[in-house]
């Protein structure tokens, strides 16, 4: 700003063989690969086989996108800075109550819509299941095989058809999305209007069909866009143009309040306010802040005030079949014990093997999505057909297994009611005659919320043979792996749970005679512990649970399972997100850079990418369109030549001004915002034309700005518009600490300098992406880093 | 490393008036007031009266101390670089199961600490209460009264002698000063092995004397200083030298093992495993990761254990007079109640009250703080006679007041025994009849745990006379306003609870006609509320309660209580933490930079500070020795003259090498690694040398080091101890978003480069440290940002 005297006639080509060796740098993400001769070699120690490449094109709901990166970086340039001057105390307030406002109301929205999602559920599923019981009475066994397949198949043809034609990314969970997305990646669609309609009518219909998955990962992500849709106020054709709501249209506060979004879901799922808050922390989110914490808090507090209340007028009976319940799931605080030495090694036990089974797990999952991927590619009909098929084997396993097991006399000792023909129950009489259960059918037909309710339950130690839940648990396992990758809104808790406390309840009768701990309670930590195994959270696992079965001192030894469980895991694979995320080709950042990295500069880094496009701060109109036409880069540098700096003898400098956005420039493209001449302009010009509202938006192309050839020879003053406070990099920098920079600020750009100061040294050297950070892109430029040692 | 070409021989001046107008920026803290001359004001716009002031001084445990910041940030110099390539597989497993094994001593040995003070404390206070019982069976009052206040004092002297003379560090909380270290503050003598032992002596001493503080926030001090302690090996002057330890020899393991340690701490002191974590993540932590949450939760896995294990042990009577108990401190998981939509109204209430009382107790304490800060100020003696003075008032009062209570029948509905004579038990005899007891001794006679115990108890409506509470309560505010600032081990936690208990009980009272919420339920919400109006955590206050109090359908109505008062007490004043870290004066940095941060650059912050100093790769021995003998700087630019630039015409260049540490150069100089010649080295001439756990050393002062005249027409080369990586911010960079990078990276030194390149600008413009990013600072020098508008 100090210089007015900038020599404005030099518009750089974008490859002057001078700088070369040091300006070889690019930009953004999709490059193409370049012409390898523009590489010069600076080290030839190093050997690379081709240039950086970045891929940004990742699978979201079994389709290839191309995705883009968040900007959680405050863009700095004078309108901003303009704007935030003068917000008054007033808008300061409206923006603070706003914000508590619409934490207030995800809680409010992602508990009335769990409520009813539940109410659909178990009035579906319970009528269902009584219609069975009838037929099972008349003995009339085959037509109640065709009605209950018939039914749940049309429940899974509804939520499947849902899932492919309207709303591709609403299958699955959402959760590595979400993750994906709050590290900074903006998978395209997943927030969307559609998408939380088709996830909350796919999830009903997924759930009551009995497939073998839960309600808790769908109702994260229905969290999440109900705050996304809330913080810009509408779906994206039928936004809400608020004033108020301006203040959220960036980033950043996208961010906080997907993350209160997330945790809530969690708390609606488990009815665990304070797990919801740890499960966001722990596993979904990247970014935190004490703030952030007291926010979400308070999400997950009105959730549970919310969920209290159905619960408390659906006691009343008019819920339909919606059951009794409380805030607790699973109630396990009957269960009175006190630790024993010996109980130290069943629990060692159970972590151990449910280590082993979670990542056995992950494994054998993998590979089935990988196969699923294949079928997926061929065409909706492949999916459909793929979900229906899985929903018959379901169907019928579930129907005709509990054939197989004995009818078991009803103990009068039970304290419940045996038989019932009930749509729950933990004793269900199904083919046997009064007086009898059958505990199988107990575990199988019935909802998959009852099937873990009577499994944990406790003081049953007599209630189910051993070759029941054998028999139960090998089912869940091959249904666990069959069903997830299949094109229905599908969460992994349940089906985790399920399989969990069948192996559980197994282990807890083969110690019978070693401890005396419940056998309900082998089934909690055995599900806890698979969970711990496959997901590998600790701290908000441990939460959920101790929310779930309500008994404080269960606490150590389920953090001593989960422990145990998470370490023996690790050994093997990484959890079960981040091989979704990986599948997916989402380019997420993790938290601790490669070792490998610190051998590696990002001077290096910036050699192997095409050279680094760079802009004067007035440019001509026609090096704009033809920059903005023949690169896909998203920010270019603005560097001004011929600066006298001040007190110095330098009569000639070049100043680095900062970075301006590609949808910046396309936007002074599109409101014709041209000098006839080469001059700096004045800031009330600029905020004449711009607003920071309209600069927030993202989506306007180049295709759609029209230039006459008589203005392509008009300039732009580029620096009223440019990020004067982009975070740089010293090219000597080494990865690991730029990666460290980059993921712990938030960024979408990081601006390699030189470490050189002299006469045509050229101000920058590169700019870094995230996908130019990326462990496995460094690694195709560099292969020789990926060996075990160096030196 | 590619120029062996440098122009060596320009030694430059601290001030060389060419580079004055850029280059004037200092480094490290310590800054005297500098000639205002030196810097020329670049801008006029900006009114400055005076330079950049950095007050490294704090108020270290009454003592006014010098304090140094930690450095988080990885060194990467050659010697590093080396040694962390040559680190083998095994070497890498060692410091894996190091770390889980130190994480596994700091749970253990703080358990078994925990344990022993709760056993001291309850034998020691317990047969205390015993002979007072005496003594009124006996009718003998005065001789109570003398015996009473004799023992007290004399348990609160050793207490406060210890404090005095042997650790002032270990008087107070101790948490505020591990939060600044977390932040990256070294307050000296904070973790040493004295400290420990006072802290210990002194914690069970002080609560013993039953004076009105707690053993929680000692506890956590206990946590963190075992945690220090084993990670370097023991106290400073018998370190055990062994190999493995030296990878802890850094301040990033430490800062995770202090984390591990004072979670640890939080869980002894509340038996809170889950709560522990979340209040080291909430209120103490900084910098967080998740493998760190992880560790931190193995670790109050491991108190838990502990605890558990000595409570089995005490059950059975083994402990002399310490009572019975669980993992569960003050149990109501008796109450049964149910929500109704008038309970609401009580919630709200109580929140609002406490807020407004929370911050009305921080205002008044802040008050009463400064002025123990001038009586401390004057001698060991005044300190003394304070502690002394406070503990005669609180005996005075505890023993006196009773008797001003009324005598109540024992109703035959209590379940518990009444009246008793034990030395706990709810309802005491005291001076009262058989069949009557005295209210007000159950609560003041007492020891504090029991106290709270007993007004928390629940179904016991009509235990406690109104009078009886209002003296409580009135006693207790005077007590936890008066008790806090002596010289002793004091925790916060405790007071507060009581007297919000007794606030909460009174309330429960005064609504008993509209609401049937318990009383012992209102106490304990009103001891919640009054927390978070103090303390303002949420989640982690809302997990502990939930962990002491055993009830999760308490859940939903903590959470609000909490949220109300966090938000009612944050329109008055910060924390009580926040309030005692501006008391003392350590530079703790805010996760929130100023609004009026984003209108100052770096560069003009540089400007106000003294001209950087930077050294030249291979520079003479004379000038390293004169730039540490005039300087106070802990960090020097390394800046290399005369580089030739691979690829460009640019024939004479400046490179920027990197930042040197003090402590390194007086390494060289006390190693007298001189050169003969201007000449680069070899890196395996360094290796030889240095080793890095000699470089991690701090303590070497210049002073101790003797350098000969011949020597000091020698050279250095600096190149391979010179850390290449630094993190920079270009000059125009705002200082709100150069903070928000000092802090997510966790920085000591963060080097400003020019914005400029071109022939004679200087390479770096300044460095800025955490005293130069504080508001307080910052505002000295611009006092004209400190207004609402700037506009």
């Amino acid at each position: 700003m100090e210089s007015d005297s900038n020599n404005l006639g030099k518009p750089e080509t974008p490859s002057n063989s001078e700088a070369e060796a040091h300006e070889g740098g690019g930009e953004e993400e999709e490059e193409e690969e370049r012409d390898p001769e523009s590489n010069s070699l600076r080290q030839p120690l190093l050997k690379r086989n081709r240039t950086l490449s970045s891929t940004p094109l990742a699978l979201v709901g079994a389709k290839v996108s191309h995705i883009e990166s968040l900007d959680y970086e405050i863009n700095e340039n004078d309108i901003f800075k303009h704007d935030w001057r003068s917000r008054s105390k007033v808008q300061v307030l409206q923006y603070v109550f706003l914000k508590w406002s619409l934490a207030f109301l995800v809680g409010l929205l992602t508990g009335l819509i769990a409520t009813l999602i539940n109410l659909a559920i178990e009035n579906i599923a319970g009528y269902k299941l009584l219609a069975i019981v009838g037929f099972i009475e008349e003995g009339r066994y085959i037509s109640g095989l065709i009605f209950f397949t018939g039914i749940n198949f049309f429940l899974t043809l509804v939520a499947a058809v849902l899932c492919v034609c309207f709303a591709p990314t609403a299958a699955g969970p959402g959760i590595p999305e979400i993750k994906a997305y709050l590290n900074g990646v903006d998978t395209p669609n997943m927030f969307g209007a559609t998408t939380l309609l088709v996830k909350i009518v796919g999830s009903i219909g997924a759930v009551s069909a009995g497939l073998d998955l839960g309600k808790e990962g769908p109702l994260v992500h229905i969290g999440s866009c109900i705050a996304s849709l809330l913080a810009q106020g509408g779906p994206d054709n039928h936004r809400i143009k608020w004033r108020w709501l301006r203040y959220f249209n960036n980033d950043r506060d996208r961010r906080d309040i997907i993350t209160c979004g997330s945790s809530s879901g969690v708390c609606a799922a488990f009815r665990a306010p304070v797990g919801g808050v740890l499960f966001a922390l722990e596993e979904v989110a990247t970014w935190w802040r004490s703030a952030l914490l007291w926010r979400t808090f308070f999400s997950t507090a009105v959730v549970v005030v919310v969920l209290r209340e159905f619960i408390e007028i659906c006691n009343s009976g008019r819920c339909g079949l919606f059951g009794s319940g409380g805030l607790i799931m699973f109630d396990v605080s009957d269960v009175k014990f006190s630790y024993q030495a010996m109980d130290v090694i069943p629990v060692i036990i159970i972590g151990i093997i449910g280590g082993l089974l979670g990542s056995l797990y992950n494994h054998v999952l993998h590979k089935v999505l990988r196969l699923y991927n294949l079928i997926n590619h061929k065409g909706k009909m492949h999916k459909l057909l793929l979900a229906l098929a899985v929903s018959i084997f379901t169907s019928v396993c579930q129907y005709c297994l509990p054939f197989l097991a004995q009818c078991r006399a009803c103990d009068p000792s039970f304290t419940e009611t045996c038989p019932t023909n009930d749509r729950s129950g933990n004793f269900k009489r199904f083919n046997c005659p009064d007086g009898y259960y059958n505990d199988l059918a107990t575990l199988l037909l019935t909802t998959n919320d009852d099937a873990v309710r009577n499994i944990f339950s406790t003081n049953t130690s007599s209630e189910f043979h051993v070759s029941s839940i054998l028999i139960f648990f090998g089912l869940y396992c091959i249904l666990g792996l069959v069903t997830f990758g299949i094109a229905v809104p599908s969460g992994l808790f349940l089906p985790i749970i399920l399989m969990g406390s069948g192996y559980g309840r197994l282990l807890g009768i083969a110690m019978q005679s070693y401890t005396n701990l419940d056998q309900g309670l082998y089934a909690v930590l055995g599900a806890a512990s698979l969970m711990a195994g496959s997901m590998r959270m600790t701290v908000s696992l441990c939460v959920i649970f101790l929310e779930l079965t309500n008994n404080l001192l269960l606490l150590p030894i389920t953090m001593m399972v989960l422990l145990i469980a998470k370490t023996v895991g690790d050994c093997f694979n990484p959890s079960i997100y981040e091989i979704i995320l990986e599948l997916k080709g989402l380019p997420f950042l993790d938290a601790n850079p490669e070792p490998w990295m610190r051998n590696l500069t990002v001077g290096e880094l910036a050699d192997v990418k095409p050279p680094v496009v760079t802009l004067c701060g007035v440019e001509k109109v026609s090096r704009i369109v033809d920059v903005l036409k023949n690169t896909t880069h998203h920010a270019f540098p603005i560097v001004d030549q011929g600066v006298v700096v001040p007190g110095t003898i330098a009569a000639s400098a070049t100043e680095l001004h900062g970075l301006i956005l590609r949808a910046h420039l396309v936007q002074a493209l599109k409101k014709k915002w041209f000098l006839p001449e080469k001059r700096r302009t004045e800031e009330w010009e600029v905020r004449e034309k711009f607003n920071w509202v309209e600069l927030a938006e993202r989506e306007l192309k180049i295709e759609q700005v029209a230039v006459t050839r008589k203005e392509m020879e008009m300039y732009i003053d580029l620096h009223p518009l440019t990020n004067t406070t982009p975070y740089t990099v010293v090219e000597s920098m080494s990865v690991a600490k730029a990666m460290v920079l980059f993921r712990q600020v938030g960024l979408r750009h990081l601006l390699i300098v030189p470490k050189y100061q002299g006469a045509g040294v050229a101000p920058v050297v590169g700019i870094l992406t995230r996908q130019d950070l990326r462990a496995y892109n460094i690694l195709a430029a560099f292969p020789h880093l990926a060996r075990p040692k160096l030196s």
